[in-house]
């Protein structure tokens, strides 16, 4: 029965959620996709079987009491902020992201939801890494609000699971990256780095091009996400890459990927930036059966490809 | 001249708060007691130097504006829960908790506070014990609200630090006992036990009598903040005796010192009760020059002196 149920997916027509909204519906998913309704829905036009879009914003209750109502699985991918921009309102991070998952977590469990899962951000809620990469069970000294909500959403979920036996998956996500991604966000280096090359402009980093990140593609990202829903009752899991890459071998494989070499500037480092941040994967490998199975310079090539077919114009 | 500017204590007129107070006045500072204005102000009566009471509420800002102007350090010892029942309704928790905090904090900076110092929690933020005694570095796995949003908030207040240079003191604080702690309330064992010792009535414990806390006096404790409030510009102290009592060896303690056995009264354990909690005080005793003096039998003497005075009765 609950393999029939219907499964929700905040922020189902962003980037991440339209690439996990058709991973599900591959898999024979009823799926509703919940975002905003002014959402811009190109990333949704494609995709075939069983779905259907559910407008809503997540800090309005009556919206989420909509969007758990007959839902088996919720896929929770929804943030009103970014961590670059986190710490300008803490307030407004607070009320906006940890309030509405709050309710959304009383919600799921009074309309009978079986699980949660909450992708939590493996950039943020560890902080300085003390090992590299980094596992699940590192200390977690978050530097950006971004990363404090994100961590108290994590422990909240810990709390519904313990006291209401509501099934909970936190997927600690790396940096993913791929077809979808906005070249002219705020947010993906990768893609974000690839327009600017599509577009003969200059690339623009913040320090030295020394920092190390994460990149995972998103086809991976969402089989670990998707892996991780499958798993234990209760979970946490890093979904990465496994791998470190400077901003530098970035900037390589992107030249490399497209043909010609991109012009950079430099720009001084940030103060939250932790210099470099890898997860630690071996968790999800062991218990999940689930592998990264996309290289950097082939998910690069795919999301050029993605980009060079002109759909990542506005 | 920060050492003349007035000190705001949140939460002034409490058991903790009201020996706080007493003792920043004997070290003669001026001290503004925040509290709500239909407060009990019965710890307040005795109180000898330059102090005056602030009537407020921690969730009105315009109340908090109040506080922190012209105050030199804030001093945050208020929570609108306690850790039994935060689970019934964390959204209430952290709009008035944590939200609260936040403005506060972005009050303090604005009106050029130079230090808070944030009473945390050492029962509630750790969850389950990895090792014991619990040294400040142990896991962060709160099991109840209550230690979900005092962690946030400690996070909060690190943010603070190194984004605006605000100092920020956390003193995650054991049991504290003493006097003035009310004896018919829905916190503190030792209080509550002397207090139906005193009345003849029976004492109910949850779970077989195995339970192990870390009691501090509360002299100690007050020591303990006031070192820690001198301290270096961010840190993370825990302050409490550095032993563990059980219930049991708490109700031997009690029974010597009232001369009579109390009559006990055992109910099934509560499932967020961690079995042993006891900090590790090293880091206090090592950059603070602090040490708790009060041993249990002579603070629980120091108590139920109090208590027999007749000071405790409603």
């Amino acid at each position: 029965m609950s393999g029939e149920a219907t499964v929700a997916v905040l922020g189902g027509a962003g980037f991440l959620g339209s690439h996990l909204t058709e991973a599900l519906l591959a898999r024979g998913r009823a799926v509703r996709v919940f975002d905003r309704p002014s959402v811009d829905r190109r990333n949704l036009a494609g995709l075939r079987g069983d779905w259907h879009f559910l407008g809503g914003d997540l800090v309005n209750e009556e919206d989420l009491r909509r969007v758990v109502d007959g839902a088996g699985t919720v896929y929770h991918l929804v943030s009103t902020t970014i961590p670059a921009t986190s710490n300008r309102n803490p307030v407004y991070d607070v009320e906006s992201n940890l309030v509405s998952t709050l309710k959304l977590l009383e919600l799921s469990r009074a309309a009978g939801v079986e699980r949660v899962v909450f992708v939590s951000s493996g950039g943020t809620v560890y902080g300085p890494p003390e090992t590299l990469p980094i596992p699940e069970d590192h200390p977690t000294r978050p530097q950006v609000s971004y990363g404090v909500v994100k961590l108290a959403i994590e422990n909240y979920l810990g709390l519904y699971h313990r006291l209401h036996g509501l099934a909970a998956t936190i997927v600690r996500l790396a940096n993913p990256y791929g077809p979808r991604q906005d070249p002219a966000g705020a947010q993906g280096a990768a893609a974000v780095f690839l327009g600017r090359v599509a577009r003969g402009e200059p690339i623009e980093i913040w320090g030295d091009g020394s920092v190390v990140r994460d990149y995972v593609y998103v086809a991976d990202a969402v089989a670990g996400i998707l892996a991780a829903a499958a798993g234990a009752p209760f979970g946490i899991y890093n979904i990465g890459s496994g791998r470190g890459v400077s901003l530098r071998e970035l900037l390589e494989a992107i030249a490399r990927v497209a043909g010609r070499r991109p012009e950079v500037r430099y720009s001084p480092g940030r103060p939250f930036d932790v210099p470099e941040n890898v997860l630690d994967i071996a968790r999800a490998r062991a218990d999940l059966d689930w592998e990264p199975e996309v290289g950097l310079e082939d998910g690069l090539a795919r999301t050029w490809a993605w980009l060079a077919a002109g759909e990542g114009d506005a």
